[in-house]
């Protein structure tokens, strides 16, 4: 038999229990309950990554789940289901291979860097020189002309994940020009990850334009594995010769969509708050994580609120920002497609930090507003969302701050994202029910709250 | 300051160390100082597998790496270093896809089994069936003709991953005769580990021909994330359809080598102590783990004994067996060319479970060897390495076993082993080079003790 406090702790929750069905229970509470008590959320987002698959920018996978989810929104009974144009760019990564040759001859792994240039038809076949880091690479100068340059910079494991993801992604972003500067042919770059099943990671690379003689390079990420192999390899003193094959190249721009819907206000409608992820993700994976949970979240918040019969005072819009990968132009779109409101946006909520374990909500805008949301999420306390704190805004919702409006972001459990962040691992199997769940429960408590106070 | 019993605790150690050199150290201990003093065994494997690459039998990378191999022993001073001829079954994978065309179109993440037949060159198209085991798909026999059966058994992580794999694998070895039984045209697994970042997992599989009307479908492996889409693709009602292209066949068997060396025992030449490990791998990663890491930790341990100048009584033999992942040709070659000595074979010992952490080592054998295995790993106490037990042996020693040597394998912590197991993924960031030299050090030392008892 259980110890006497154990036993009072759990007379106490079977009170609790019994005691929960006679009284009325308050919205917030509908909308954790609705949240949590089945898959539907996961069930639903799993319904649009398999059907549609990834979703990059100028793809007709893209705006076929474009279709799919504002007809899905307009069956779900929200208001003013539309799309909103976005003209989005479009590359395209084409078939693409690296191929060591020496020491021995064997495939590395690798994903092209979105944006990248591509190689002449028949590669570019060049020696490797390996360096940590920018310094590293201009103490080594002399010896980088005319070479593949390797940024084998590595992602801090004992920093906060994001805080080490962002000292490791200039080298993905920025790797390309610099070596360029010193006569490289081509730049590779360490994926940009804690954990590796030799699994490269793209993401967006950029070309500044701003050295006289730089030109453009192609850029490609290679796995944590092949990148120890090739530094152990010069360490050795042996020559490393790759042939790095890349087709990637951009076509004109295309016509894509923000996804936009509505819960009105019954008191102010004019009022509105705004919240969403971004419906666009690479080319490789489902784009399940980054950012089709974090948008289905929001969607499904809004549904719930919808389902329940909850009339806000406020209007609750949700909002699938358009290639917020590939440079943002989703996010400031909406922001010049809806100028006149601004004004009366009292929140704008993202969440793109994966459908992983909500731990609270950042608030970007005035301290005086950091009450506020500590009452927005008391009701999660149950749920074990309690960290309120001021911080850096998502990127959709970026423009919308630099135009005066108060952003939120959820604060994810953020251990495993980087595992499957723009891979081919970032498929469902990435994502648990229940914590996609809590994700739903929070984005909709916070918007309802806010909706009404 | 620490309380009184940790500073006599650092008092008495204080005195260890200092006393430490003015004794002679034993043997045993000089094996284990040796194997942990510097990275040796990890950086000698980096080498092997950074140069030649991955080692399949019938492939150049293999033979090349066997004379580096052989060169390498005789600068090491060894005795009796030779490659004895064995003949290699030799399957090339070539090129190879899996291509999901409803409900959208992607690449499934796949590698072909070894041994598998390949497909026209316009690939199969076929519907998929998806099952759970074999008796999931006599239930759904009706379904399975002229399909693509994928069967998606999962790999138990409650139980020892040793015992998950056993049986899982069945599906990978027995998969395409059992669709093809069904009139199926080809079979995909789900691959056989806990742990996947869009990670697939190759081996052997076969054909028994023992249906009468079974014909050779080929067979590949795909991630646990592609299998658990297609699932969940199926119950939604949906139809999966997906081209499978395979350029994979056999070609004649080729010449290859067992790799044999030795410290010639210095009382009874004539009686042996066997280790080794295999020397073949997979054609994907740098076979560093599975079993380049057991090979080299076998040479390290005997290479060690020869330079600390240390003289057994009886013969250390270290062995690199070829071919255990295509069928064991080089276990059995082994035994037949040494029948002669089997009677005076002591112990044959093969690591072949990853060379992470050992725990123990255990015995294939009479049970009166026990006291004696459990006397030749005491002085590996103070490394952690405790466990001796009866068991199964390693699949190189098997043949040897059954002509009655007392067969020994080491024990080691598996629970990374199949996150890596027949992957690009198995490459030398998988493996540490401490471990790596607790794996050397339990060989020398039992090795050792087995040819001086």
């Amino acid at each position: 038999m259980p110890a006497l406090p154990t036993r009072i702790a759990a007379l106490t929750c079977a009170i609790a229990l019994l005691a929960s069905p006679l009284r009325a229970q308050a919205p917030a509470d509908k909308l954790i309950d609705g949240a949590l008590k089945d898959s539907a959320a996961w069930n639903r987002l799993a319904e649009l990554v398999d059907t549609f698959g990834n979703r990059p920018v100028g793809s007709e996978s893209l705006e076929s789940a474009i279709d799919w989810i504002l007809a899905q929104m307009k069956k779900d009974g929200l208001d003013n289901v539309h799309g909103e144009p976005v003209m989005v760019p479009h590359w395209v990564r084409g078939r693409e291979s690296a191929m060591l040759l020496t020491p021995h001859r064997g495939p590395l792994h690798m994903l092209g860097l979105g944006r990248s240039v591509g190689t002449p038809a028949s590669g570019i076949t060049a020696d490797v020189l390996v360096v940590n880091d920018f310094a590293d690479l201009h103490a080594h100068a002399a010896q980088a002309k005319g070479k593949i340059v390797l940024f084998d910079h590595h992602f801090d494991p004992n920093k906060p994940p994001f805080d080490a993801y962002g000292e490791a992604v200039i080298y993905r972003f920025a790797g390309a020009d610099s070596a360029a500067a010193y006569g490289a042919v081509a730049a590779l770059v360490r994926s940009v990850t804690p954990h590796s099943l030799s699994t490269p990671h793209t993401g967006a690379m950029g070309y500044g334009d701003t050295t006289a003689n730089a030109h453009h390079v192609p850029a490609a990420a290679i796995t944590l594995e092949d990148a120890d192999m090739l530094h152990r390899i010069q360490n050795r003193g042996q020559t490393i010769r790759v042939t790095l094959s890349m087709e990637a190249h951009m076509l004109p721009d295309a016509h894509s969509r923000n996804i936009v819907a509505e819960v009105r206000g019954s008191e102010h409608p004019d009022e509105i708050i705004v919240l969403g992820g971004h419906i666009d993700s690479w080319d490789v994976g489902q784009g399940a994580m980054d950012d089709g949970g974090g948008f289905v979240s929001a969607w499904e918040a809004v549904r719930l609120i919808k389902q329940l019969g909850l009339k806000p005072k406020r209007t609750i819009r949700v909002v699938g920002w358009v290639n917020e990968e590939m440079g943002s132009r989703g996010a400031n779109a909406y922001r010049d497609a809806h100028r006149a409101e601004l004004a009366k946006t009292k929140f704008a909520m993202e969440s793109d930090n994966g459908a992983f374990t909500p731990k609270g909500v950042r608030l970007t805008g005035p301290d005086s507003l950091l009450p506020v949301l500590r009452e927005l999420i008391a009701p999660l306390a149950r749920i074990g969302v309690t960290e309120a704190a001021m911080g850096d805004p998502e990127a959709d919702v970026t423009p919308l701050v630099e135009a005066g409006v108060p952003a939120l972001a959820l604060d994810i459990d953020a251990s495993r994202y980087f595992w499957y962040h723009h891979t081919d691992a970032d498929m469902m199997s990435a994502l648990d029910p229940k914590q996609v769940g809590m994700c739903v429960a929070t984005m909709g408590v916070v918007v309802w709250g806010a909706a009404n106070r």
